[in-house]
This record gives C-alpha cells, sequence and structure tokens, in this order.
C-alpha cells in the first residue's frame, strides 16, 4: 500500500498543507494538485459534489502524489466507508461531540476488530496497493471536527479516543456555536476568545498524543497558526481562490482600462 | 427576447470584458458570472467540456445577466447550430482562413433566408425568449477568429463579409502561424512583429465597420489593449485563474511559515 | 438575499402554486419554470434525482424567479443542510411523527442559535445573495409531511414547533396510514374520512399560527381545496404531466385517424 | 436480430406513429415508450441531447417493444455510425439536398458492400441480437429530411437513391426554405402553397416506392395527414407535451380557483 | 406486474444464480444480463456506483428478463426505498444483527399496513407494472446479510422475522467478525470453522422457512455450495471478472510470445 | 514531458501490447490499467464512450503508466486535437484511404509548422508535463487504419507520409472491404488471402520505416503475429473479455452445480 504522505511529513515534524475542493469536477482537482498542497480534501459536507464526483476527482488526482481525503458530511457510517473503499486516505469528520461520537467515528473507519467497517475495499485495492486490507488501518487517518458547544466541552475525552488521529477545528460554527451570532461568521478568528478556544483544542490533542488541524481562510492565517503548533492547516478552498482571483482580475482590468 | 448586452455596450462605446470558461462544471461558470464580467465564454475547442455540460454552465449562469458565448471547435454547423439552440448569444469559430470560410460561418449562425440554420431553438424560447426566432439574427454575436497565416493573408476579405461580427485574435495560434517556433508559444505577445500583426487585424476589423477582439492571459495587457482601440477583451480563464490563485497561496504559506 | 416569494405571496393573502419535479433533468426544471408556477419542489424522496441533479435543476431555475424547493428524502441533516446549501428556499420533510421530529427538522433548516444547521452556503452565497448567512433563517421554509396515523395523532403539537412554517400533507401516504389498504392509493381524495383528516390538519397548521399545504392530483382538486382555505396547493408533476399529454395525443391521433 | 415493428406496420399497410425525444433524461424516454407510440425517435440535431444520454435513452426503452430510432445533426458519419452502434433502428438525417447527398447518407447507414459503415456494432449485438451483423442492413431504416429549397427541387433523384427508405419532412425548414419569412415558423401548415409542397414530396416518395413521413405539431393534424396517405407521422415533442400540459394545469388552477 | 423470476426458480425447486455489478455503467449491467445470471445485484456498499448510474443499470438491464437487485449500503430507509421505486425487485441489507434491525429492515420494504414504506413508485410503475402498488410487497425480495458476530449469534431470532425472505451471507465480513484476522479475507472459505458457520446459516434460515443465499468468489465454489443447499448463489462480480481476464490475457500474450 | 513508453519499448526492440476500452467508465480504465497492458486505446469509434467519460478515464489510468491512446471515430481534427488537448499520447484514426487523408491525418496531429493542430493543451499541461507544446510532436503516436480496398490499394504512399508513425490493421473493416460478404466478419482471421493482406501492410509499414499494428481477437493469435513481426498488438477488449468471462463463469457453475 502506498504509504500516506501525511504520516511521513508528520513523521518528519513537518506541517501538512491541505487543499479544500468544492467543485464538482475532477479535472478541477487534477489542477490543483499540481499546485504544491501536501492533500486535498473534498468537502461533502458543503461542496457541492457527491460521490460518484469525489470518486472522479480521487481518480484524477491519483498521480500526482497529493494525498486525497474527505470531509464527510456526517458521522455516517456509509458515505465513510464508501468513500475509504474509493480510495481515500483520511477522513475528516464534522460534528463529533462526545466521546461516543469519536467512537462510532474511528469504528466506521478502522476494520474488525478494531472497527465495523465492511470489508470490500473496491478501488482501494488498485489506488493504493493489493495488501490494502492488511495496511489500511495504518495508513487511512481520522479527524474529529471540533465545531459545537457540545464538542468543545468533551474535546478532552474526545481526544483521547482511541483511534483517533486528530482534532480538526472549523471555525465558522465553532464562532456560531461559541459566541452565538456575536460575531461575523467565517474563518481566521482574531477574536480573543475564539482564539483562546482554538489554541485550547490544539493544546488538548496534544496533550492526548494526536494531531490538531486548523481550517483557514487565508495563507498568511496559516502561517501564523503554524506558529501555534498547528499540524495540517487548510487554506482556503477552490470556489475562494476562482472567485477571489477572478474577481481581482476584472477589476484590475476596469482599473486600469479606466471604464 | 432577451437583448444582447456585449451590443448594448458597444452602443455605448464600452469595451466588453470577457471571460472564458474551460472546466466542465455548472458551478464553476456560476462563480464565475458573479465576479463582474460582461461575457463569459465556453471553450468548446480547447475547454475539457463538452455539449451536456455546457448547457448546464449556461442554466446556471443565465440568471446572472452576463452573456453567454461559445467558442466552437471548429467551422462545424453542428456544433454551432446545436450550442446557438442551445441559449449562446454568440459564437467564436477558429481557424477562419477564407472568405468563404466566413461566409459559410455566418450561414450556420443566421436563419434563412440570410443562413442556413436550421429552425429548432429548443432551450433558447425558454432562455432568451418566446420571440427568439424572429429576432435571434439581430441578437447573437460571430466572431471569426483569425490565428493563421492565410487567415492573416485573406483578412480584409474576411472582415467584409456581409453579417459578421467581429474578428477575434487568438494569439497563441497566431504566433505560431506566423513565426513558427521562434518565439514561445502563448498570449500577450510583446514581440513588435507581433503587436504589428495585432493591431492590422483590428484596423481591418475597424475598417470594414466590424468588432475586434483580443484573447489576452493578464488584465494588465488587456487593459493595454482598450488603448488599441479593441471592443471586446478575453482576459485568462478558469483553469488559469485557478492555478495560479492556488500555488500563489501555497508559495505564500510556505514562504511565510518557513517551512 | 433575494426575497422568497412563497412569503411575499401569503403575505399578499395569495395562495401559492407549487409544482412538483421527478425527471432528473436540468431543462425538464427550466421548462416547467416557465409554465407559471409560483414555486417548484424537486423530490428528493420519490423522484428519479439526486443531489447533483438536484443542483443542476435549481441552476436552471434560477433565472425563472420560480422559489426552488426541496422534498427531502428523510429527517437526515446531510441531505436537509446540502441541499438547502446548494440554495432550496425551502424544505417539504416526510414523515414527521412527533414533536420530537419536528423540532430536530426545525434545527437541521435553522443557524444557531436557532438550530444546528453547520455553516457553509457555497452556491447560495451566489444563487441568493451575499448576506445568505443572515437572512437565511428569515427567508427558508420548513414544512413538516404529516402523512402517518402517529403524526395525525401528533398534529397539534408538531403543529406548535417554533420556528416551523407549515404542514404539509401527503394524501397517499396518509390515506394508507389512516385507512390501511381500504381504499385505492393516490391523491384527490374524496372519501368522507379522508377529507376530515385533510381538513382536520389543515385547521391544527391555522390554529397554530402556521401554514396548510396539500399535495394534489389535479389542478380542479386543487382549485376546490383553496376553498378549504390551503396556503399552498401542489398539483401534480412533471412525470405525470408528461405521461397523460403523451398518452392523450397518442389515443387523440388513433381514434381521430381510425387506425 | 429483433425485427423493425415500423417495416412490420407497413407490410401490414398500417401507419407509424412516432414519438419525438428532446429532454436528455432516459428516465423521461422509458415514460414515453409506455404511450403507446409505435417508435421514438431522439432528435440529436434540435434537442439538448448527446450521445451518452442518447444511449442511457435506448437502453431505457428497450424493454418496451418501441422502436428506437435517431434524427441525427447531420450527415456526419461519424454521428450516424456510432448511434447505429449504439442500438438505433433508424436514421432521419436532416439536410439532404441532392443525390449524393443522400447517397453518402444511405452508404454511412449501410455495411459493405452496399455502403461504408465500419463495422463494430457494440451495443447493437446486445440490444437487438447476435446476428446484428448479417441482418442490420435490411432492418435499419434510413430517412433523408427534405427542408431546404435544394432539397426540395431535387427530390426525385434523391427518393430514387437505392437503399433509401423514407422522405422525412420538416416542415418548420421547409416553409422558411420556400417562403422565407413569410409565414410564421413551425409545423402544421396550413398555407396551401406548403401543403402542396408537402404533398409533393410525398408523392414523389411513393413514386419512387419508398416511404412518406410528416413531422406533426398535433394528434389532429397528423390524424389529417394520415388521409394524404403519409407513412408515418410523427407528433409534438416531449418538451412542447409537457409544457403544454403543465401550462394548461396552471391555468386551470388559477381560472378555477380564482386567484 | 412482472412476476419475481426468483420466486418462480424457487418455485421449481431450482437455485438462482446471481451475478454482482460494481462497475457504475449501464453498458456493463447490460452486457452482464445477456450472460446467463437470473438475476444481478448492484452493489450499493462497495461498488462504485450510486443511486443515478443503478438506475440506469437497472434500465439497462430491464429487456432481458433479469431479475434486478440492489445491496444497499446499510439500514436505510431513504436508499431501500429509492431504489425500489427505482424498480429494484430485491433488497439485500447489510450488518444485520438484531430482531430488531430485521423488523426495521421489513418495514422499510413493505407498504403499510405491513411496513412503513412510503408510497411513490415512480419508475416502478412503468418497468414493473401499473398494479406495481397493489403486487409490490409479494413480488419484492427481502434479505438480511448475516456478517458480524453479534448476527451471528442472533441468527435464528433474525430468520424469523415475518416478511423476511431469506439470509443472505457475506463471508469476507463474517470470517472477520467471526475469527478477527486469523484468517485472509474474502471469500470462497475452506476453514472447518467458517464452513460450519456458514451452514448453520443456511440451517437457520431453512428452518425457519426462509430462503439461504451464499456470496461465493468462483464458479466451482458456488456449484459445490449448491451441495449444500443453498437457494441462490452470488458468484464473482463484474470487476474481478474483468480483472482476472485482462490479466490472464496479458498473461498468456506475454508466454506465448515470449517477450 | 513524461516520455511515450510504447516509443521505448520499440527502441528497446520490444512488441507493445495494446488493450482496448469500449466502457465508459473510469473505474473500468482504472482496473485495466492494472493488468499489465503496456497501452490502452480508448474507442471513440465503436465504443460507448464520449469526449467527457475519456477524458475520466485518461485520469483515472493516469497513475498507472499505461499509454492513453484513443482511437478517434473519423478523420477528423476537432476530435483529434481534443482528445489530445485532454492527454493522449496516440491517435489511431480509421477509413484512410489516401496520401492526401494521411497527411491530413498528421497535420491535425501535430503543431505548426509540421501541422495545424491549435495551441491549447489544456490538460495536457497538467498530465503530461509543463514542456508539453515543445515536447508534444516527438511523443504522440499517429496511426492511420487501413481498412478499406482504397486504403490497402494506397497503402504505400500512406506509409510514406512524413510524420505518420504506423499503419494499423482492422481486419473487421478490412475483411469486409476485400472480401465483401464472402466470410464471417470480425477478428484473427485464419484466411490465406486475408493473411496475405495483413502481412502486405505489415511489410509496407516497414518498407517505409514506421511501425505496424494488428488489432487481435485473442491473445493466442496476437502472440502469433508478434512472429510476423507486428510492433503493436491490440488484444480484444473490455466489453469482450468481460462478457467471455461472465459467460464462463455462468457455464462452469450450471454445469458443475447439474442445474
Amino acid at each position: 500500500m502506498r504509504a500516506n504522505r501525511i504520516r511521513q511529513l508528520w513523521a518528519a515534524d513537518q506541517p501538512v498543507l491541505n487543499g479544500w475542493l468544492s467543485f464538482a469536477c475532477p479535472f478541477t482537482a487534477e489542477v490543483m494538485a499540481a499546485q504544491g498542497y501536501d492533500s486535498l480534501t473534498i468537502d461533502m459536507q458543503h461542496g457541492m459534489v457527491d460521490f460518484m464526483t469525489s470518486l472522479g476527482m480521487m481518480q484524477a488526482m491519483s498521480a500526482s502524489g497529493v494525498v486525497p481525503m474527505a470531509r464527510v458530511a456526517w458521522l455516517d457510517p456509509v458515505e465513510i466507508m464508501r468513500i475509504l473503499d474509493a480510495g481515500a486516505y483520511g477522513i475528516i469528520c464534522p460534528m463529533i461531540e462526545t466521546r461516543e461520537d469519536a467512537e462510532r467515528l474511528v469504528s466506521y473507519v478502522r476494520y474488525p476488530p478494531t472497527g465495523v467497517r465492511s470489508f470490500g475495499p473496491s478501488r482501494a485495492v488498485f489506488s493504493a496497493g493489493t495488501d490494502y486490507g492488511e495496511r489500511a488501518d495504518e495508513e487511512v487517518l481520522c479527524f474529529a471536527m471540533i465545531e459545537t458547544r457540545k464538542g468543545f466541552d468533551n474535546m478532552e475525552e474526545i481526544a483521547s479516543t482511541p483511534g483517533l488521529d486528530g482534532l480538526y477545528i472549523g471555525p465558522a460554527d465553532l464562532a456560531l456555536a461559541l459566541t452565538g451570532r456575536t460575531y461575523r461568521t467565517g474563518f481566521d478568528r482574531t477574536e480573543p476568545e475564539l482564539i483562546d478556544a482554538i489554541v485550547k483544542i490544539r493544546e488538548a490533542a496534544h496533550a492526548a498524543g494526536i494531531r490538531a488541524a486548523l481550517h483557514c481562510g487565508s495563507a498568511s492565517y496559516a502561517a501564523q497558526a503554524t506558529g501555534w503548533k498547528f499540524d495540517l492547516l487548510t487554506v482556503s478552498n477552490d470556489v475562494r481562490l476562482l472567485a477571489a482571483a477572478a474577481r481581482a482580475s476584472v477589476e484590475e482590468f476596469r482599473k486600469t482600462a479606466k471604464i
């Protein structure tokens, strides 16, 4: 089985740069895979994609060496097991709120006797290797998203779940959850109480011996978060990158051409 | 029939900013349609799209007011008539080399007695208006691409073809055609002989009373070309915008985080 | 954010005419959106559609001004949140049986602190407006379907659920549920005990200050139901309309041509 | 090879009722195939379909016994041979103008030594029968559309082309071609000069011993045309049937409900 | 409603040969349907398919007379009811562990008053027959997969669930579940303790008066299992058959050509 | 640019084993790419595929190192240039009959000044390398199919066309063309006059200093043809391999189980 480069980077004390895919387009994924990310995560929760397009996207990035992951839509065994069978090397699961949630998550990602994942790695034996059945439990990554009040309050016991690889922070939902509608929605929080919450989750992860990941809106914020000792930083997504680049191009044209 | 905003802008002496779509993804088109372009052209020649995705892309941008056009793959009546039936408001046809080519192009775009377009505007009557059959010949735009030596040599008689609305310059092919492999491939030519050729085509168009359009790689070059009196400027495409933005984000992260 | 025309019609004391989409075809949706309906609902439960085609269908009807809604397949947070992110302006959820069901339904449709909807309106910010995050909770509609014995028995406490906008009656399932297989399956019930049940649900909705909607098989029955003070009437669906029209055409031909 | 029911009906002196498919939706085709048509033609010229959806549509109607045909977009060997390989039992080719056009058409539809069709009936051996290679030339139908002035003038020599099975009249294009924009566009012509033209084409077909087909907008007109001795009548299409049925339903509701 | 040939074969004391589909390709399904299987099951759990492709696959095999079934991904009412509405004649549900699981499974497959299946057989009325609503409960098959320790321990009370038609053994998961990672993963178990377990399940099914089915990797193992009195044997799947045939062809070429 | 392994094998005096893809399924392509072929050709002529699925298939096999080629449907610049832009490393063009045909073929495959290929390698710069524009003319392969009487008669002047890399024999069409319907259709010809014709074409290719390729139905025939000094052998295709393997499995089961 092809090794998971994220684990290799961590073994070498390197933070991981993760990109995010929301367009339902294998060629978009292929283009993104050529830009220097360590891993790319297909957003099956808020992205405008489904299983078949996710499969095509993973096929399109398979030659690149970039690690394919999926942020699933829910703590749902069907979606988790299927995207793993399709070759995902990591699962990021939203809305984990309790130790029990985290244990169920791990159980869906691991084969018996560790977990309850059903055996049938249809594409994974082709994309990852014929020894997938033996090696998958060691290579595949499993992240629990902390983004609700309840999840925040239970972060320590979530972090200590055997088999969990990391906590992943979704700052938009976390801000809504912890502070209601006090602040704007979105990433790259600068409010002290939210930075404090983010750092606490990072500390809980490290205290439990697992990794911490942060979803960021910009490269500069992500770079700053490496100073906070995060192990994986997601920066923006394809939709925002394209929209911003197109808008900047339009504005530059209109401003320069004075029309 | 909904009026063609490109014609309205020209009537108001405004140059048109055109974007370019190469991803097979309706949501990409919808996102691009929200960024301030006057028109968006689906690249059916070099883009990784087909008819069905082009249809979806035009549907996805139909609420935006941005003018949908298509750069077809060839002087092919099937493709031209089908994408018009699907609601395109303009055709950009590559590799026009002679007056006869140009006349055939116009004939495919216009209904009898002007041309030979077959009647059956299946989607256009829904997207453009129920009077499409009566008004389409006035609203739909027809551009001939000048990008070969032969086309360059015949530009005047191409430009004077009745019913043609403009000459469209593809600088990458034109550079290959006029200078072989002397220079790099690509857009935004700065070689004097190529600028000269580009300006000559613009002049031929205007001398014939039609419009001139230039395909550009960057907003700054396009803005500069408005000074050369071009009527429509295409700037970059979705693939290049996304790739450049993602690469810049990755580099900013790696540089700032010093990893 | 673009206002929800259903709410505007209700504010003007107008009943709403809703169409129903079961074909997986964006062009079908676009054609239906041009026929005069106030809203069109994609049937993700019994329709032969999935998420990606539903997205394409909403894109195809976005220029029309018709309100796009979705009848989801189940009280499932994933499907509800995803179709809202894709731009649906209303959710009709089947098989609501208890107050707790109704509360969960509302929670999936509303952002914190009201509900638990995860933040990430990927397409909705493009199709509905950039202030979607602030305004969505006011605009998006949330209907609970009453179609089981248990749901029928609990209709009052379902109707009084804070945040719920209406009760929606599915007469085919309701008839099966209340009377077993005594009567034929289908819509447009004329059995007194079923009319009685339908009117009771309407009264429960209005008593709770929310709206009542009825799924009908024919325009004449729906028109009659406006006399029963229903606020939204669904009439037939694309499959039935096409099948009936084609069959009528075939029969007229065969009868007239005497063959 | 499964026999072509159109040939069987003709052998029994029965006119054929043909339906027309323009939606890119296999389920639409399946629904249409259950309504009593003898044959259904996928419109690859003006319909919003492509090869892959046409394949799916033919698969979806294969259980019905309805004869699948295709109106191709142009006298193009690629499209003709591919849709035959995919299982079409008949080709209707637009814009045939000369004897040479007609001979090319026949040659694309028939295997050597009669024609030049390339051998490779990938799906047809599964859908039509394993002896497809031997029997296809006898079963597959080949229609030339007469719809231009030139085609009209050459109708006799087109009709006498060996291997051609019928002339097919497209009244919308024919009216544009023969009378310019004197009359409205569309089917079901009542102008005497156009009825005269239509009947002339029918006579030319019969004089040459082949069949005559007419594209109609309504069942009543088609029924009338059986009196003119047409052998195959196409009535309306799925888009128009659905649009008309939906509009009628909306209007009936609004009128009856008085809103 | 078209009768379920599996029930007919059983009535005639014939075992059923079932094939398995994991490619997302209607033409693959159509080709497989021509090879002599009694039934073909689409694997929605480990197969690389989704709902829309499953629909296309069932349409493509509908002319063949082969019984279409679906192995759903989970005990999920949405997926089960949707694939039934799309025309599946049988459901194989994985990971049934308790009597309560089995009762829920049956309830999703049957209409009230027996079960809770929601009424709306959109495609099934076209593919199976217009009396589908009345007859479906008698014709549709419902299998519970026994493949976990808990399911194994509860097999008798699962087997006696009213309305269940059979137990289906998934040997790969069952081996993992009963023996951990003692043995290799996969089908066609030869370990005495696993053969013993498989036969016990078969006996439990027959003792309860229902059917027993076994998933096999090879025809020879399946043939042997008919001697163990299994009623339905699945043999291999499209992915394995294609991979093995291609590999054998490559090896034969390389060996024979001595390169 | 990634080197073309076919050229490398030839440089090492190795014949090439080519597989053939007719299913429209990226996963099928990915599975086939793992079975040991040197190259895989997507059949855009007789295969049930289109451009978008071909793109997905090339993406799915890109990690394997197998050389992706396309057999296009016709000598059509649009299809040839598009599939090259999508990353194909070789073109096999059917029905080449004259030197002029062959020159046009070469011109579509090569950039100016050698040919007329339009510049815009959208995916190829990602899948093959950023220097694609400079290196493509050296790496991409161009085969002319000899399969008609006219092509057979002109084989020498076709073979000597500058820039052509090989002659490719399609025995099914060639047999029809040379002998009419004297013999059965199909591959693996054993008739002396056809073997003679096949060997003559091979000799003409080698005399002109280019390569010779033969389409075979079986590995044994292909292995035998390596003795005839063919440089590339295609063996069977995915449809035939799957159908034969499934049928053999069904027959083995029925025979062994004696049912």
